[in-house]
């Protein structure tokens, strides 16, 4: 990899008041720059990895600008590979103003949003999937989209690409090695094992993407309507869910809740629930404001909660409107008040519940929770895809071993079908960064912050 | 000093979103509690001071909540003298709740605001009024306010308070030796040299005290209204202030600029320029509520820029009317366009300039520095008093002082001079809160952040 020539510098903290600030360098001249303006018991260039050192920021007239804990992190020990310094100073933008400054005039330049990530993947300190999901982790506002970046920046998805690209590489030797000994009339691998091969990678791939659905579920939530006439107990589950489940989101400034909007958690996974007021047609022009939005709330929804009762039943006119927005295999049909029904037979549902009992609510939970994520269970260490370049990667990965059980099965030579096998592997080595332009690399760090 | 028994946790970086965050713990469990959830190479209570470690943290579970450096400060060598570990996370909200829930969890408390600061004080770290400048560091918004705190933490403040209490206690003590002796008639120190002695350190502390009117300047900055008749130059001079000294203000979220005011910065003394549209009388309803606004800002401000120039000359009504509003002595009357006149005699003016030739404006400047500050010279290294409480202190000290010359006066034997010296002295030790109360301690760092 190459190396970086600049030293770069950023505040790496939140901006703003605060007891303590950060300022991170990154590059060959970290402690050369930090010395022109610190001084402590000894020069930072003659300081130990991994070691804290207090001292005053001077300006060039001598004048004390802060009291400020340098640390030290030497190559390759460091967040970015690179020699690297933080200054821990006081929390006021002004002083970060100023010591920024002066260490630019030292000779360090602003670092550009994601450079120091850029430069720990340019370093092999972590592939280019880890680096994605610094930025991920950051930005996560809640549990499920937390676990799905941790997931990411663990390496599961790295370690399982890899392994994948490991198996396709010793694919195409086998069949370069037939080639080499074309002549010689060697026995050539059965056509029926090598497709079983290339099988078993395809059926890997699409377990990788069939995760998408539920790696984006863990990363932007699930958006639920509530659909029902009224009094068949909407307001009662919305409340039932409130209580038992509702979601602690951070306060993150900039950030607003939509006011018809809760939010609750559910064995991990985030779903807002919309209350929809009312879709009925109606000449009242207030209302049909609220009709224009429950009709956009439930075409947008992933999951419609239908609800009827056992007294008012199902109302099939309602159903009708509702499916004729949405996809019938998104809504739910749920029937409530069970501890009202007699003995006769319940109309047709997809779900029985008591709201006012409890019963049949955990079975409500697994319906939903299977609908959005298929029926493969997810754990902490399953790879899971949240990004769409992943995406897009496996999805070309795939298409080429298609090709490639083509090619072998028309019957061509194996240096046609290694073609299509090592386009395959390049097509993982992307996700990893193995292989990456610098345009794919500018778009990536382009979201991220500066300083990280 | 008591020793603090719990360890206390915060956020010690701004909340948000950033490329990392840093979590604070101190007290004697700091590591024990850190080593509950972190896990590196080694555990941190084995860690030596001022040492760098990496390791994850991790939940009840086992599932990783994020990869983080611990920063290890052993007593005494530490921002709060105990015990101290720095966590240092990715710059997630949602990751830093969930880590200091950990730590609580853990057997940390959240610390109160302003308590890692109060913990260095109460442990020796730094005196009190060094204390209470760590908050005006932190919030200084401009130059002049961040040099009037830097002023105070670096202790020269302190130190011209532990010099006058010295003095004060060795007087005290010359007064209780003749008391030991008095028995025997010894000679008594002459009245005109104690008194002399008392007034040497009350000409003292009426320098300290006549400085608080430029520590306010130096905290606050300066009001200033421009007013003259129309086309006598007054938005040539603001054009002429703005163009060469317009302040850089930190971009603090929350601080809005008002829109009819300008900062500058001379001489490292922030000044706001208010320019008033018109105070003349006049019967237009929308004007009248400008007449409303300039009259306020002339009478709130600290100096008033009352220019004339030599084609209209001076205009008595309007003067009239501005020193109906303000002080006198707050007006510097101001004649500009000295490049019009010709040889005759030019109209009464304290300063006379040409914005157009740039004459007279370096001259404007000292007056208006004297204005604000005096005739005395403040440096770097001058104790300048920023502090209302410090003041306040400073007023009771003289007057005991004065109280101990009429006791001295009065013929009173040593016992009773020496009380009004002691008494003195004890005003002077709340500064440094060599003397505290917990009333003046919660006082004083209610105003802190939580996490400082």
């Amino acid at each position: 990899m190459k190396k970086q020539e600049e030293t770069i510098v950023a505040l790496a903290t939140p901006a703003g008041v605060g007891a303590i600030s950060v300022i991170r360098l990154s590059g060959p001249d970290s402690f050369a720059v930090t010395d022109k303006i610190f001084s402590g018991r000894k020069k930072i260039a003659a300081c130990k990895s991994h070691t804290l050192h207090y001292g005053k920021i001077t300006d060039s007239e001598g004048i004390t600008v802060d009291d400020v804990v340098v640390s030290v992190y030497r190559s390759p020990h460091s967040y970015t590979g690179e020699d690297s310094a933080e200054i821990s100073c006081h929390g006021s933008p002004l002083i970060v103003q100023k010591i920024i400054s002066l260490l630019l005039e030292a000779g360090a330049r602003q670092a550009e949003p994601g450079e120091f990530t850029k430069r720990a993947y340019l370093n092999g300190r972590m592939d280019l999937s880890q680096a994605e999901a610094v930025v991920s982790v950051i930005q996560s506002s809640g549990e499920a989209s937390l676990r799905g970046a941790r997931n990411q920046i663990d390496g599961f998805i790295s370690s399982k690409v890899n392994d994948l690209r490991e198996r396709l590489l010793n694919l195409s030797s086998l069949v370069e090695l037939e080639l080499d000994f074309a002549e010689e009339d060697l026995e050539f691998v059965p056509e029926d094992i090598l497709t079983g091969k290339i099988d078993n990678v395809v059926k890997e791939l699409d377990i990788l993407i069939s995760s998408f659905r539920y790696g984006k579920v863990l990363r932007d939530g699930v958006n639920v309507a509530l659909v029902g006439m009224p009094n068949v107990g909407k307001s009662s589950l919305l409340n039932f869910f409130l209580k038992e489940y509702r979601a602690i989101v951070s306060e993150i400034p900039g950030t607003t809740r939509d006011i018809i909007r809760e939010d609750v958690v559910i064995d991990g996974i985030m779903y807002r629930l919309f209350d929809t007021a009312g879709i009925r047609k109606t000449s009242d022009v207030i209302e049909s404001e609220g009709v224009i939005r429950s009709r956009e709330t439930i075409s947008s929804a992933d999951l419609v909660l239908f609800i009827s009762d056992v007294v008012q039943q199902f109302n099939s006119t309602l159903y009708q409107e509702v499916t004729s927005l949405t996809d019938p295999s998104n809504v739910i049909r749920v029937m409530n008040k069970t501890d009202l029904a007699g003995g006769e037979t319940l109309p047709d549902a997809d779900i029985y519940i008591s709201v006012k009992n409890g019963t049949g609510i955990n079975h409500l939970f697994d319906y939903m929770r299977n609908k959005v994520s298929g029926q493969t269970t997810y754990t902490e260490k399953t790879a899971i895809i949240t990004s769409a370049r992943h995406l897009d990667c496996l999805k070309r990965a795939r298409q080429h071993l298609i090709t490639a059980k083509e090619t072998v099965r028309a019957g061509l030579t194996g240096e046609f079908i290694s073609v299509d096998i090592r386009n395959s592997e390049a097509a993982l080595a992307e996700i990893v960064g193995a292989i990456s332009t610098d345009d794919i690399l500018n778009n990536i760090f382009l979201n991220f912050c500066i300083g990280k």
